[in-house]
């Protein structure tokens, strides 16, 4: 980072019991409030919502895909267009990923959630060779052979021009054996010094770059990834990998790897977006995250809702028939039209029949719900409440 | 109508070659000048645009389908919120169909256009049972059985609460006979009264009621329904039923049953939407116009644009391979964001990755259009050169 850097990263509060602390991250397009959630627009769209209605709920910055827009529209017409934010008509701060975690989810024989649109990609889906110079694949879109390494995913991303990029890893999933988790973290962060250089090539000073943290679920390769990330000269740094298997395993793999990161980085707990998830992110000191699950939870009819008022339940099924006759908002303590002026019984209608309307209202208010929310994990590390609002979202102390 | 009424209708400017005017049509939820256009929302929603953006996008009037909603959610739910403007959060004039079309269309073997939602109905679909009672038939919801008549089509029409009804009648598809359509027409005439009886009975004052016209593709018959028409009671009058196989006996047959009406009263043409459609409706001294057409086309990747610029034509594709790097909007002397703000290259991708936001700011920039369009046919209506912009839009002179 040069002196005139138009990035930085400053802590405001720090809480006093936990490790979750208020920041202030700029970046060209903007300055964001952490904690703060970023909202996937995977193929350069939030699913069924404008820029205009993400704005209007609330939402500070987005994520797109680097590995889907390679393929589609690819890099040289969203370069054409002055890059994502002119391309979306967004103009807050954004974030892409390296290509890697969806080319791995591939590879190593997952469905990766994110590829749901109408191609959808299976077990027989192209296979992905990996070597030390990077990864091959074959295009979804046309079958196109196409080799990404760590070089070309900064490459790309330079040309989506998201404010926020990051270093090109190897994704390996939770049921791969320890020694593979090893091999892999250690590959990664050569192609982590890799994508530094080339970042450093080119830099005009319009992007910053985060490093990422594999090392699986073991807590001695997570520290020694971390200590790896936390040595080279990133501007931010990224929890990546696989959390293990449940919650409390997401905890602890976490918690091993953001002891050793340095705290006066800002941090980011990928593909996590559970309410809960967020405050127990916040409380070990993570600055941002990520999910598809609010957006895709409300096409499926799920619409946030807070725990303490829903039987501890982090959102209500908007097609189930209690709801065919209820009257009452979402919830109308929220500033989205969407929470405030649309019954139950009508959104539970737009569903039952049919209509697309149904889950893009949701998907709004969801939105709404997520930034409102985390603008209260922020409120209460500010206002010295954390511990109090922790235990009402979570129902733990 | 009582003296006091909360409707009217008011001619401001008649042009001097054809039967051109506009109007102010005053109802309790505002008043609309014409020649308008009535946006589809078909089952209580305009598939995949919110009514805040419906507003934006310029438009005035919406309608919807008392046959969806008496089987989905049902009038009493609609009735509960205090009407569709309340349900919908729509706050501006609102009309709904009788019923009829959409049951007659099943009847007589058609798909109804508009059952295009998650449970299709084939030729196979539930069989109308016709008698001069009215028309019984199964939900498709639920198989339920169910009897439309004149009465219970306007005693559900005041509980969804549109401003404009109409009466319920048979529509006959273009392929009956004569003697059929004549029969069929004498019976709608009788449900007409029984219909202006049955919303007399419970008049009060929020709601006014258009006649329709029928007499099929027949000159004489289409001038017997009109003169029956002009001499009942209505507020409005409709011109419905089939209007023939062509866009040329289209226009005949809408001529024949214009020119009996009565000139003082608003004038609704049912199910037509092209562009050179409105000029030429407006040319005969139609008033309204509603169609499905702007915004499914939309959902097939259809943007309509000026015919005079895209080599005659009313619409563009998206998805044709020449605007995959095509930087331009769709058309930035509108004022719709979805019109202005993203260029074709990214509308086209939004259709090639299969993402719903692509089909949802079409849908946006045709309101948009159409909105436009209709200002437009009004302007020169005032400005005295229809005849000239009528010639631009249709080719014709």
């Amino acid at each position: 980072m040069s002196a005139d850097s138009q990035f930085s990263f400053d802590i405001q509060q720090s809480d006093a019991q936990t490790a979750a602390r208020t920041g202030l991250l700029r970046t060209p397009h903007g300055t964001i409030e952490t904690p703060n959630f970023i909202f996937c627009a995977t193929k350069a769209a939030i699913k069924g919502v404008t820029t205009d209605q993400l704005r209007e709920a609330g939402a500070d910055i987005i994520l797109s895909n680097t590995y889907h827009l390679l393929l589609q529209p690819g890099p040289d017409i969203v370069a054409a267009h002055g890059g994502l934010h002119k391309m979306m008509d967004w103009d807050g701060p954004m974030l892409t990923d390296s290509g890697g975690f969806q080319i791995f989810s591939i590879g190593h024989g997952w469905i990766a959630d994110e590829i749901k649109g109408r191609r959808r990609i299976g077990a027989q889906g192209p296979g992905v060779k990996l070597s030390e110079e990077g990864a091959r694949f074959h295009s979804y879109v046309n079958g196109e052979k196409i080799l990404l390494t760590p070089e070309s995913s900064i490459q790309t991303q330079r040309k989506l021009g998201a404010d926020l990029i990051v270093v090109l890893d190897e994704c390996t999933p939770f049921h791969v054996e320890r020694e593979y988790t090893a091999r892999s973290m250690q590959m990664s962060h050569r192609w982590a010094v890799r994508s530094r250089e080339e970042f450093e090539r080119g830099d005009d000073g319009t992007q910053a770059l985060y490093g990422i943290v594999q090392g699986g679920v073991y807590e001695d390769l997570r520290r020694e990834s971390a200590q790896f990330v936390a040595e080279q000269p990133f501007f931010g740094q990224a929890i990546g990998g696989s959390l293990g298997s449940d919650k409390a395993q997401m905890r602890e793999v976490t918690g091993w790897a953001r002891r050793h990161l340095r705290d006066d980085r800002p941090t980011h707990l990928l593909g996590i977006g559970g309410l809960r998830d967020l405050w127990e992110g916040a409380a070990m000191g993570i600055d941002t995250f990520d999910c598809v699950h609010p957006t895709r939870l409300a096409r499926h009819g799920g619409a946030l809702c807070r725990p303490w008022e829903n039987d501890g339940k982090e959102h209500i099924n908007i097609k189930n028939s209690r709801f065919r006759e209820d009257l009452s908002p979402l919830d109308d303590r929220l500033i989205a039209p969407a929470s405030r002026n649309y019954s139950r019984a009508y959104l539970h209608h737009l569903f039952k029949a049919g209509e697309l309307l149904g889950g893009q209202l949701l998907a709004i208010h969801n939105i709404a719900f997520m930034t409102w929310m985390a603008s209260e994990i922020r409120r209460s590390i500010r206002e010295g409440t954390f511990a109090e609002e922790y235990r009402r979202w979570t129902g733990k102390s």
